[in-house]
């Protein structure tokens, strides 16, 4: 049931994604190219299936959640083109594919970067887009800043590059990757949430705190996934982060214990949405795709 | 008189910077102070100056631009940033100092950059920071959004990179830098205006024409000073254009049409703002002082 919200999930925010990149001027049409590269990807659209998910969880519909959507996986996209630069992650393959500064060239792929972290922000101001009162508009664009910024994902990157080689405990990898990926995933579902115009505190204190347990289970998995998976079904070079001695979960607790506390995070997660109806049944199915996934 | 009103909003906008990069968490000092690195310079914050200026020009209090001014100043601070990377112009200096990749390193400066750019944006989204209605807030950030993105200062740079070495027309070299400078000048300059609170569709039409003529003036005193004045006058390495083989307006037009050129549009700037009164002598005098400007 997850794969087939996924598959409508991603065709309605890669339709709108689409239409962010059609007709460039013609001296702007390679660094559109590029754009389009780095976002038109057959991505899974985990974060923009987050958004509709956690619009829908509270009655909402997915049409208004189509501008977060696009917004979260906008900020998604360039930050995958800024980490995979050779200055940082240096990566020559995403999804199977030539990353962008592979396919094209590393400017090309830095300004592709800050031009589609412009776009996320300009989606959401757009009442066009975003058909939300200003106030909520305004509400999601800090929420975004704020989970896309230094103090959330730029703020994990760099805790990350820090912290190669070095041996971190637990709460300082929790530490790392609440900024590097938690917060972009929280985002999502609080912008989702935001969306369906029927937010309220208690529902948003329940939804954070099924993000902050799916974005740690994701990365848990990613570790694990990481040591178990080979190339060609994960998409990117296997075995990276050992080879780079990065810290990872199964480096730090064993890999047995690491799948255990993934699935303890997927309980937490589904704990935290016990007070929710039907309504948030893809949110419970995705906290259990995360955990058994294989790429 | 300018050099007076320049440095009044030097230290207005330097004291709201200097708040957003106190005291960050540990593990995010050295991102931060990168950041911090990269925007608390000593530089000669021309649009934040605009931005006040405009301002004024409309009856505004400068406390009602602060935010305006710090987020303009924000995101030119991460173009430069960005483009005097290795992979884009690789410069080593800026203002007499080490360049960001220099002062720490690639990665740092890739990733301040991009905080930067978020930061931005929600400055501009903070009801602390920008305190004015929901609507008008937004149309700031649709505004800044638009003027740093691909549509603007992203694509002028795109532009420039996609033309080093080629011959340039007129046409195409006012293009790229309608793009890569004069996007940021003109949202500066609309941002003022906006921040006053008594914009009106005339005053942003005569002031947007006033914001292209002092772009484009600016852009092309730079090309002179580019020519005649020596690395320490300038900051930055002199000449550098032309052993780059960028196009530049003095080898388009010959050093006196250059001249007379930027000459023209300061008279155009001076032109558009007929209308205002007294309020609007700093706008004037920056027209004048960016054509007399030595760096």
């Amino acid at each position: 049931m997850i794969a087939a919200y996924q598959a409508r999930s991603q065709s309605r925010v890669d339709a709108s994604l689409e239409q962010l990149f059609a007709a460039p001027p013609t001296e702007l049409a390679r660094l559109y190219q590029a754009m389009r590269y780095s976002v038109i990807n057959g991505g899974k659209r985990v974060r923009p299936l987050l958004v509709y998910a956690a619009c829908e969880a509270l009655g909402g519909k997915p049409e208004q959640a189509d501008g977060a959507a696009c917004a979260v996986e906008l900020i998604h996209a360039y930050s995958l083109v800024h980490d995979d630069l050779p200055a940082m992650d240096d990566d020559d393959l995403r999804r199977g594919q030539p990353t962008t500064h592979k396919a094209f060239d590393e400017a090309v792929a830095i300004l592709a970067g800050d031009g589609l972290q412009s776009l996320a922000f300009e989606v959401l101001a757009d009442a066009h887009c975003n058909p939300h009162p200003a106030e909520l508009r305004l509400s999601m664009i800090s929420c975004l800043t704020h989970a896309a910024g230094p103090a959330g994902m730029v703020g994990g990157q760099a805790i990350d590059l820090g912290s190669v080689g070095q041996q971190l405990d637990q709460p300082a990898l929790e530490t790392m990757h609440r900024h590097k990926t938690g917060a972009l995933i929280e985002a999502s579902v609080r912008l989702g949430a935001l969306s369906s115009g029927r937010a309220d505190e208690r529902s948003l204190r329940a939804l954070h705190a099924y993000a902050q347990a799916i974005g740690l289970a994701f990365q848990v998995q990613d570790d694990i996934l990481d040591v178990e998976s080979d190339t060609a079904t994960l998409g990117k070079t296997q075995g990276k982060d050992q080879a780079n001695h990065k810290p990872t979960y199964p480096a730090l607790l064993g890999l047995d214990a690491a799948k255990a506390y993934a699935e303890e995070l997927r309980d937490q997660a589904l704990h935290a949405l016990r007070l929710f109806d039907s309504a948030a049944e893809p949110l419970r199915e995705l906290a259990r795709y995360i955990v058994e996934r294989r790429n």
